[in-house]
C-alpha cells in the first residue's frame, strides 16, 4: 500500500500515447508479490525529449516505451542493445545511474516463444501485416533462422519494403502458399475493433499449417486462435507475447525473474 | 497497496538533496485516509534543469523542494505565488497542464501558526540564525505586522542582510533586549546534531518571554521546547511548522483540505 513507499522506493514507469493499464497491474502485482521495493506508474507526454530527460535526471529506473514513441524515442537514448538494434525500435529503456540503454523485449518474446513452442525453423511461415509489430516479428523469424517467409500486407509499397529488409517475399494474397505457420500481425479479432469476429486466415488455410500465431492479446482468446485451437493447432497467443515481453522488462529492471506461476498470476490480474 | 496503482494514479513528489521519508509517509498516509488516487515519492537530481522539464512533460502533479534547490529551481518555473516571491525561495511547485507555479508553504505555515497562537504583532522578538528558513519567519514576521524585531547571528554580515531586508535590527547578543518571542532558526537542539543537548536561548531569556518558537522540529520536543513547556510559556514547534506546511502541500496537489485529526495522525506516522 502507498504506505509502505518510501525515500528508497524505485520507481518504473511507461510512456504511450494513450496509457493502458496492463503493464502497471503486472508489473506492481510481481512487487509485491516478490516483496520489491518498486512501485510502476503510466504516464503520456507531449514533450518526449523532457520526459526522457526527466527520467535520467530523477533516476526513474526503467521505463516501457508504446506507440507513437518506439522510434522517436533513440534519439535521447544512449545505447541500443541489439534486441532494439535489429529493428530500430524500443519499447524498453533502462537507466543505470544516468545511463539509458534501449532494448526491443516484443523481440526477445517472439524469439523466445518460437524457441520454446519448437516451431522448426525450417517451416515455412506468413506473416500477416507491415506495421512496427511485424517488423519485431519478422525480425525474431530471420534471427532464430527461418528462411522461408512471406510477408502477407495489403499496401504493396509496406509490405514489399518490409520483406525485403528481411529477404522474405511480399504477396497480396495466399493463393498458391502452402504455410506451416501463420502469423496475425494485423487488428484483425481485436477486442472492439471493426475486425472482431473475423478470422485473420481463411478456415482451409489455417488446416493445412500446423502453427498459429497471433500477436493481438485482447481477448486472450481471438477468433483465430479459438478456431485454430478447436482444429487441434499448437498456438502462440498475443497474451503470450504481452507477458513475456512484461516479465523480459521486470527481469531488466529488477535482475528477478518469476516463476511461472507468479507470471501466470500477475498476467491474469493485469488483464482485469 | 501498489496493486491499486492504475493508469489515472497522479504522482506527487520531492526533490531534495538528502531525501527523507517525512513527506512520502505523510502524504501517502492521507492518500490512503481520504482514498485519493495519488502517490508521493521522493527523489534527488544532478541536473535540477532536467528534473524539472520532466515534472512537467510528465504530468507529476506537485513537487516539494528543499535544499539546496529552493533558489535554483526557480529560473526553470513559469510563476511564482506570493509566498516564494516574497522570500524568493521555493518549497512547492504545482503543475497545472505544465504551468510550474511556485509557493513557499514554510512562510504560509509559519504566518498561519502566529495567527493561530495569537501571537500580538506589538511583541518584541528576536529570530535566532540568518540562513534560508530564518527569511521565511522574518518574512511571516513582518507580513503579519511584527514591527519591533532583532536578528541574532554570530556572522555579522548574513545577520546584517538579512535584518535589513525585513527592516529589524541585527544584534550580536541578547544583552539588554527584553523580547517577548523567542524564535530559533539554527540547528541547536536537532536530534543527531552537535548541540542536541543545548538551549538555543540562556534560560533567563526564555523567563521572560511568553512565547518560544523552534523551528528544529526533531526531536519533537527540543531541549528549547521541553524547558519553555515546563515554565509555562506558549511555544509554536519545528513539528507544528513541517505538518502545517505539508497539509498546505497537499492542499495545493489534491484541492483537499484534512482534517485536524487526519493532519495528526498522518504526522505521527511520517515522524515513526
Amino acid at each position: 500500500m502507498p504506505r509502505t513507499i518510501n525515500k528508497d522506493t524505485m520507481l518504473c514507469m511507461s510512456l504511450s500515447g494513450r496509457p493502458g493499464n496492463f503493464g502497471t497491474r503486472f508489473h506492481n502485482f510481481l512487487y509485491e508479490e516478490l516483496d520489491l521495493n518498486f512501485i510502476y506508474k503510466a504516464f503520456t507526454t507531449q514533450d518526449l525529449r523532457a520526459a526522457i530527460g526527466g527520467i535520467r535526471a530523477l533516476g526513474i529506473r526503467g521505463c516501457a516505451v508504446s506507440m507513437p514513441f518506439k522510434e522517436a524515442c533513440i534519439e535521447f537514448l544512449d545505447e541500443l542493445d541489439a534486441s532494439a538494434t535489429a529493428i530500430q525500435s524500443v519499447n524498453t529503456i533502462v537507466n543505470d545511474k544516468g545511463w539509458l540503454r534501449a532494448y526491443n523485449t516484443d523481440y526477445i518474446a517472439v524469439t523466445s516463444l518460437l524457441k520454446s513452442h519448437e516451431v522448426p525453423p525450417q517451416s515455412v511461415f506468413v506473416v500477416r501485416g507491415s506495421g512496427g509489430m511485424a517488423k519485431a516479428v519478422l525480425c525474431a523469424l530471420r534471427d532464430s533462422g527461418f528462411r522461408s517467409g512471406f510477408v502477407l500486407a495489403r499496401n504493396e509499397t509496406a509490405g514489399r519494403a518490409l520483406a525485403q529488409i528481411y529477404d522474405y517475399q511480399w504477396i497480396k494474397t495466399l493463393d498458391g502458399i502452402k504455410a506451416d505457420m501463420l502469423v496475425n500481425v494485423t487488428p484483425i479479432g481485436m477486442a472492439g475493433g471493426p475486425e472482431a469476429d473475423d478470422l485473420a486466415f481463411e478456415p482451409d488455410a489455417i488446416e493445412k499449417a500446423s502453427t498459429i500465431f497471433d500477436v493481438v492479446a485482447l481477448p486472450v482468446e481471438t477468433p483465430l486462435i479459438r478456431h485454430a485451437s478447436a482444429k487441434g493447432k499448437s498456438v502462440i497467443t498475443g497474451a503470450d507475447v504481452i507477458a513475456l515481453q512484461a516479465v523480459e522488462q521486470f527481469v531488466l529492471y529488477t535482475g528477478l525473474r518469476p516463476n511461472d506461476d507468479q507470471i501466470r498470476r500477475a498476467a491474469d490480474f493485469a488483464r482485469t
